[in-house]
């Protein structure tokens, strides 16, 4: 399988944004609308200026089959150490099985490795069990209470 | 209490390493040697000229008793929105059980609130029975598994 990572560019935005609505527990967090909602295309060009981040699509033969963004943090602690931080993590729906996920989990790791980061984390919700044991099979710990506060 | 919140310098980072290292589960981790490891200083350059990361200490009467960092996120998801997320949350260990801590997470939200984050994240180790507790009276949900790859 011949997957190619790139950055997004902003004629993949209206995919990407439709690939994140595609999901159960994320329905309705996504704007569909055509034109784009401009705060997206505000993330590419923030992040289009920040080499910490970046947000990534998987191609295979001109199809975009997955997502995902990474976040490069420098952190105090572990002796001034870098985390490598997934968010977005997505696999088109009608190509999942395929192993493109695993792929995509590979790749990333690669990514944290060259930048010499100490470790690759992610948080997934607690109803997602397939992703939890997916991500184990990788090589992940679940290690950690993922804590979330939400502002209103 | 009159807690004062300020940026860390390069003054605290010897009484930083140690609030660090005085913990069950992170003993070893840091560098205790005098003149500090160089990698702490660059730490603290780096996010000196990065207005998304801070290192903040928590003063009282001239007295550091608590530090975290802060990095605030851009994120891709929910129409590219932001979030706030907190690391190397530590209060020291003379001074448990005095509220604290809460006055260091309201303080953080504050701090997300007016950058426009829609969350403040956070996670721990499981192990820590009475921080995920804590956390939670304070309004976070455990709601994720926080899932950790090491690299060799």
């Amino acid at each position: 399988m011949n997957l190619i990572f790139r950055d997004a560019t902003e004629t993949d935005l209206p995919e990407l944004v439709e690939m994140l609505e595609d999901d159960f527990l994320a329905k309705g967090r996504e704007d569909l609308s055509i034109p784009l909602n401009p705060a997206y295309l505000e993330f590419l060009e923030r992040v289009s200026k920040n080499p910490d981040i970046r947000l990534i699509v998987a191609e295979l033969a001109h199809e975009l089959v997955g997502m995902l963004q990474i976040t490069f943090i420098p952190q105090f602690h572990y002796i001034g150490s870098w985390t490598c931080e997934l968010e977005c993590v997505r696999v088109s729906s009608q190509r999942r099985g395929q192993g493109i996920g695993g792929k995509m989990l590979h790749w990333s790791i690669e990514q944290a490795r060259k930048r010499g980061c100490r470790s690759v984390q992610l948080t997934t919700n607690l109803s997602r069990i397939d992703a939890i044991r997916f991500y184990e099979k990788e090589g992940f710990a679940y290690s950690h209470a993922g804590m979330k506060f939400s502002i209103q």
